[in-house]
């Protein structure tokens, strides 16, 4: 971990039930540190949440005394460190900033948690974490599409998120890609191989076809058939469950406002593909990136952190 | 094993993934005897299929030399004790009858086993066993209903078999039973207790909304919300997974042709409601009496299995 003699604003972190990461933020939103590990909520034994705090984060801490802690993400579900209770859509920066729950550390540190969003509707969808991003991503009237396990597809009006829904893509991929029958006809792709293609060819069965429980099975009579080679068996299957997303979530999308993509990598390319493909266009912007921003500008809109200096 | 003294035209066996089943048939298709084993295609280790029919159905081959043995299923897969090539839809009783395949036992039995089907579309959908339960509903024109881990709807006309498609509705049930994050949410369903309310739920909600992706995950929302019962989660999801196979399958059933269920216990009843709640009717036969009465007719009409007497 390099030093840094410049005076951060905050440390943001983002703590799902995966992966604890930690930013050293400067006032105008720069990183000047990170750190990552894989002690997500799965990880934390017997609530050891500020062990890992203090383990991760040490030296930040004693190097900048009173330095607010900010932290989004499953870390404020019922399982988390400490419940927050979710903030009712339509929401905005306002009303999620009022929500902020804190806990003060042994070390006398003070941790402000931010709240999820559950929707109005009968649903009650939910989301910890993506309503930081969203905030981040700083728009004022648009669909903003957060892919991952639970993909979320939010709707943002004059700043405020007013709904969203969730998709189960990334948890189908790892169900039928690790538990499914199909698991036993893919082949891993080998390096730098294209997948452009056998992705498509995933998007095209779940633009033409009748459902999930069909189209799915399609893999293995395609591989049967030697119509799909085992090694495109992943990337197609990714092709037909985001392509499935779309096509849904399209339906449900104003078509007067512009699409927004939080990803990176590989699913940055995947979306993107997918979403065109659907005659959308989008607009990616970085999920750390926006995580930082929302972080800041929840933090600069609550009493409690005001001490986080204004850009 | 009760003794009988009545001559049997055959054993009849039913050979799929998880179980093997073997039933001593009389000449009018009366089950004078039955065995029933896990020993299903997975759980055979180095080819030992004959060990299996040896050890299951010793008295019957002893007492009966050169009784007709005739098997359908994954026991023709090539995985299975000899691969059977498919048989290409449109294919009727005289098709498949052709494309009996056999296998002759160190102990002088001969082993005969029923060809699967393939479609004739690009999905090349497959089927074995199947296809001999639908020759045993002996119906001329019909949709024929076989739900299971892999569930088929099949079109028949003029007593053959058009086209089929496949359905992965029971393995993903499994595998978000089993597997996904909703399995933490759910609690047993007490003995007895009333799961129809909740399966109609489900039902409800694959009529009412946009795809598995999203609605599979209203099962966590749901449970979080206090609107939907832990007890009530695999009912729930149960009729979320067959009422989206019966949406789709019900689009490209024939409206001219009834529908015919195979399927018995809760499998029925909830087939039954679903279809009922899509708008549809149908008759239901039991699975194992619709094998034995295929496996008869089969044999019947190839002339390596003409001892078994006709009706």
């Amino acid at each position: 971990m390099k030093s840094t003699t410049e005076k951060p604003s905050s440390i943001a972190v983002d703590w799902g039930t995966t992966r604890f990461r930690a930013h050293l933020v400067a006032g105008d939103g720069r990183l000047l540190e990170s750190v990552d590990s894989d002690e997500g909520m799965g990880q934390v034994r017997d609530g050891a949440f500020e062990a890992v705090l203090a383990h991760r984060c040490e030296p930040w801490l004693l190097a900048f005394p009173g330095l607010p802690v900010l932290m989004a993400g499953m870390v404020g579900s019922r399982n988390g460190w400490r419940e927050v209770p979710y903030i009712s859509c339509p929401a905005g920066l306002a009303d999620i900033a009022a929500g902020l729950a804190s806990v003060t550390t042994s070390g006398g540190a003070t941790v402000h948690i931010i709240p999820g969003l559950v929707t109005a509707d009968a649903a009650a969808d939910v989301m910890r974490g993506e309503e930081t991003q969203i905030l981040g991503a700083g728009v004022d009237d648009a669909v903003v599409i957060l892919p991952g396990t639970h993909s979320k597809w939010a709707i943002v009006r004059a700043g405020r998120i007013e709904t969203f829904r969730t998709f189960m893509t990334g948890e189908f991929y790892n169900l039928l890609t690790r538990h499914s029958v199909l698991r036993l006809l893919a082949e891993p792709q080998a390096d730098g191989s294209d997948t452009r293609s056998a992705f498509q060819a995933g998007l095209d069965a779940a633009a033409a076809d009748g459902g999930l429980l069909s189209s799915a099975f399609r893999v293995r009579t395609g591989v049967l058939s030697g119509r799909l080679s085992p090694r495109d068996v992943e990337p197609y299957l990714s092709g037909l469950l985001i392509g499935s997303e779309i096509a849904r979530a399209i339906e449900l999308a104003p078509p007067d406002l512009p699409l927004v993509l939080v990803a990176t990598g590989i699913v940055a390319v995947n979306y993107s593909q997918a979403i065109k493909a659907a005659g959308g266009a989008v607009t990616v912007v970085d999920p750390e990136r926006v995580l930082v921003n929302g972080v800041l500008r929840v933090a600069r809109h609550n009493k409690d952190t005001s001490n986080v200096r204004p850009d």
